[in-house]
């Protein structure tokens, strides 16, 4: 066979060095949750793993801020929950609008065109956020089925105004969406008041997880929408399971209705949940929940208003409004003496710590400062400012030495 | 805010019970799987978090069998990587031709028509495989433009032979996708010597890791087809990347051409890389690679040897053609006079062992027990037969007693 003339290349151990990730995400994972992911596998029909799928449910309501039934994981990325939501809510040839005024934005429309959707779109300099009755008037304008935005756009730090967005869109019939990866689990995410039919999420930034799980919610009114468009599989089909009158989802794997049916006490065999983040997801919102939403929200508003004196401190200058800035990634803009890469070099090298950079227009403009979950404490942001500090000082660029790590401090109460 | 009224669901810790999962998957995983999960997290860019990614796919190639350039994970459990490659090779109206033995035969026309695909269909009776003959009539009947099959169906406890289903194939100009998430790491899958243009699996069975990362990898060919079809996202195009002539995936989160664009050294961002499941992935395949693929295929070999000659010294009869049975998943008809699903309970209730159920026409008819990966062991099997005798015995059939147990033991060298 094969096989025999091929030597095992000698691999070491997964050993990744201890650094501090304060970029746009992944961040760090509580060792809570790495450690629940340590526990073995169950059947996946066994009593304990449907138990443990149920109260995952729970949690994510908590975390969503939702009495929504349908609130559950999507096995993949945070993008796979995008994708499962607009693949199951959006029919082809239906008419969407996006508000896209970032980079996550411009992938809402890039799915959504797969999808086969009618794209509209509602498009904003990066940086800005849409006013309620700008929304108002894409909606009388296109007179779209669907309304898809992006909570928090990490590619530009800023957060969109969602109250008053659900309501909106009831008053003009539309089902709305919301992506909100990057904020749940540290910056409000109030999915009923809101009045969003669907929401969906990741946990490898304010949840303090790793990347591989979307939690995802989903309105009864939603619900009822997607198993219109139900298709049980022949392998698994029996009496009393009736397909939907509308037109199947042009997606197995990503079938809500399908995805719904295997995490209701149907328990209709779809994909084989995958265990050990379901088993991550869990812990993360447990740790979420005991902290408690508003002093987790109040946690991240605390560490980046102190990172923000910090930078400003430092002579640098935030990028975009402060009224709309989301509280747990910061843009800041590099100065024009000095090479951003560079000193994300030396922040990553000399002090193993991680900042971002960016996208786009803000392509070496800003570098973008997560703190997040795991990270948004008062130790992290210190360190990180005084890092930043010394490697501008070696780029050339000469803040005053401890102004910022002092601004910092002094702002923390 | 709303959750303000919420209390906190005080669930305890994660704790399975420790159970022996020797069903048809998920099973058991390697400890040494779960320590390397627990890795903490490192950024989607770092110069160690590449090299991770680099590493896999090497290990990959050897665990395939394979000098195929892009084998790498996608990010889901192992259906996800069959939507991967079916709606990344098929484009929608293209004629697919699938060899349909089981529920995932059954499966992959699911997903194809979902993709768009013209189907066309090899059927054969549960428990049957096609011989090559019977394929090559049926690729000149139908002139698919891509042919799909299931390596080892679960459902059936069966291997479709592939040996020379490459060559057929590429004879009349067809591309060629194999499923082998069942057999992976257990069972020889010789994806250059099958000739294979797409082979995709999971972890989840004889590779003894957690569900949820789908290894894939794909020939010069297949990948330059998926490459005719690439559309780079606007919010990260730049000049060097020319979109394909040939319609677009009709996914964002499947796209190949994407994640091989991701996996590349362009390193183009697309989904943030599941890294506690790369971690899984890449231990897992350390493990296997270890122990090396003959010993390991010949260890699943004995296991299921062992397990057979212990149900039939039972009494028992064994589903299926000896000739075709795969080495890892066993399906024994349930004797007319007990219920079935009352001897796994007891199974599960009193020995904490997990044999599996069937599904479709062999509902309620067999048991499926597996010798897989971390689980394909003596002392396993030997303790699984015990168990199952003492069960069936308490459910009124009166196997000889003892006699499994010592049947299996003397088949083992």
């Amino acid at each position: 066979m094969e096989q025999t003339r091929m030597i095992p290349p000698m691999f070491k151990q997964i050993d990744p060095p201890q650094r501090f990730l304060m970029g746009p995400g992944p961040i760090n994972a509580h060792p809570r949750v790495l450690r629940a992911m340590s526990a073995d596998m169950l059947g996946q029909f066994d009593p304990e793993m449907t138990e443990y799928m149920n109260e995952t449910m729970a949690l994510y309501r908590q975390v969503f801020m939702t009495q929504n039934q349908w609130t559950f994981l999507v096995d993949g990325t945070a993008r796979a929950g995008i994708e499962a939501a607009l693949v199951s809510l959006v029919e082809p040839g239906a008419k969407i609008l996006i508000v896209r005024a970032g980079r996550f934005g411009l992938l809402l429309s890039e799915i959504a065109e797969r999808v086969g959707a009618e794209i509209c779109t509602l498009d904003l300099p990066w940086g800005e956020v849409a006013s309620l009755a700008q929304i108002e008037v894409a909606l009388q304008e296109h007179k779209p089925q669907v309304l898809a935005c992006i909570h928090g756009d990490t590619s530009t730090t800023m957060a969109q105004p969602l109250d008053g967005v659900g309501a909106l869109c009831k008053k003009y019939n539309v089902l709305s969406y919301a992506d909100v990866t990057a904020t749940l689990g540290g910056v409000p995410v109030c999915t009923d008041r809101w009045g969003i039919d669907v929401v969906s999420g990741g946990l490898q930034k304010c949840m303090g997880g790793p990347p591989g799980s979307a939690p995802i919610t989903i309105s009864d009114r939603a619900a009822e929408h997607i198993m219109t468009r139900r298709h049980v599989e022949a392998g698994i089909r029996n009496a009393s399971l009736t397909d939907g009158q509308r037109p199947r989802i042009p997606s197995n794997y990503f079938d809500l209705a399908m995805v719904m049916d295997y995490w209701s006490e149907k328990r209709l065999n779809h994909h084989t949940e995958a265990t050990t983040m379901l088993y991550g997801a869990r812990e993360a919102a447990c740790i979420v929940l005991e902290e408690g939403l508003e002093n987790r929200f109040a946690r991240h508003k605390m560490a980046s208003t102190a990172l923000i004196a910090g930078l400003r401190a430092m002579g640098l200058t935030i990028f975009g409004d402060d009224a709309y800035r989301m509280a747990n990634v910061t843009g800041v803009w590099i100065p024009a003496s000095v090479d951003g890469d560079k000193v994300r070099l030396r922040m990553r090298e000399d002090f193993g710590i991680e900042i971002g950079t960016a996208f786009g227009p803000l392509t070496g403009k800003i570098w973008r400062i997560g703190t997040m979950g795991y990270n948004a404490v008062k130790h992290k942001v210190l360190l990180t400012l005084g890092a930043l500090e010394a490697a501008l000082a070696a780029e050339g660029f000469k803040p005053p030495r401890g102004a910022a790590v002092d601004a910092a401090l002094a702002s923390w109460p």
